[in-house]
């Protein structure tokens, strides 16, 4: 095998790409060689770098990471994902302006996944020892999810804190036709009043 | 921008990479620094050793490559490809075990691209030089690969070798009906008796 194909090899087990895709991604670095070049470098420097957040879980080359060291981001919301991904995705919706907490996952009987592999004290005790006023609960409309969320709403339960989740309902441009039962009904039961002016 | 948003921004540049998959891409290295560290060292590697075959135009980290050193790869029978991407999908294919001329490009008037800048010259001394019985076009059914096949086509006539370009026709697995009619009308032109025993 020679080096184009351990190349490959190696690029085709990204997500994303299959083994096609991957010798164009190959293939396209190979006739771009300062690409190609700053690419390497660019991934041996963020392997060397970027670090998970020891506040949130979030991942960046500095710790704190940059929402825990914005100023302009408000302490007393605390929004409770499961992973970096869901972080940079409620980011993108640009409707959440406080700060995160990176779970790392889901409570699990199955995966052996209790509250000490999720470091669930270190949250409880963020919320105590902060001014946190709303913890917000964005984590997957999945059974292990919900349990995580009833689990932690639990615990939070004695404090000061007011505990929120994120609303289930029909996705923004979905059809009612498509839509599974559950999201229809769960949808129904969340329905507000229209404001008549 | 941080050193994540830099090395997204720099994957989803890639084929098939769009920016949310290069995300999910640089997350998944990151969960996995071993092979992130891998994978830099491999595309460092490989942008180093990895040049075009001075005999072929094929892509590997030996010079001649593979293929020209391969002595069971029969060279009396030479398949001329546009790009190195062609050269791998006829290898995939396994129906040809000669050896291959790479153009890097077609003819194009448009785009200024002539003989000289495919080095035909090199090509056709390639086929006078040795003893190439067999000359194979397997350029794209484009405007530009069939005039560029008909240049060839041209010089190559009041030489030793026959010349000839693969089929077109029916996709193995296409349907009639979805088919173009320039395609469809190919197929029945170059059509051939069917074997009756």
């Amino acid at each position: 095998m020679n080096k184009i194909d351990r190349l490959t090899q190696h690029m085709s087990r990204l997500p994303g790409l299959g083994p096609r895709s991957a010798k164009r991604a190959v293939l396209h670095l190979l006739a771009h060689r300062p690409v190609m070049r700053s690419l390497a470098s660019m991934i041996a420097e963020a392997e060397r770098d970027i670090r998970a957040c020891s506040t949130c879980g979030n991942l960046d080359d500095v710790d704190p990471c940059w929402i825990c060291t914005d100023p302009r981001r408000d302490a007393s919301h605390l929004c409770v994902v499961e992973q970096v991904d869901d972080l940079w995705a409620v980011e993108r919706s640009g409707t959440f302006s406080g700060r995160y907490h990176v779970l790392g996952g889901v409570l699990s009987a199955v995966d052996g996944v209790g509250p000490d592999e999720l470091g669930m004290d270190r949250l409880l005790a963020r919320v105590k020892g902060g001014h946190v006023q709303e913890v917000i609960l964005a984590l997957s409309a999945t059974v292990e999810g919900q349990a995580t969320g009833h689990y932690l709403a639990e615990k939070l339960k004695s404090g000061q804190a007011t505990v929120s989740r994120i609303a289930h309902g029909v996705p923004v441009g979905g059809e009612l036709n498509y839509l599974d039962d559950g999201t229809l009904g769960a949808a129904m039961l969340a329905r507000r009043a229209v404001d008549r002016n």
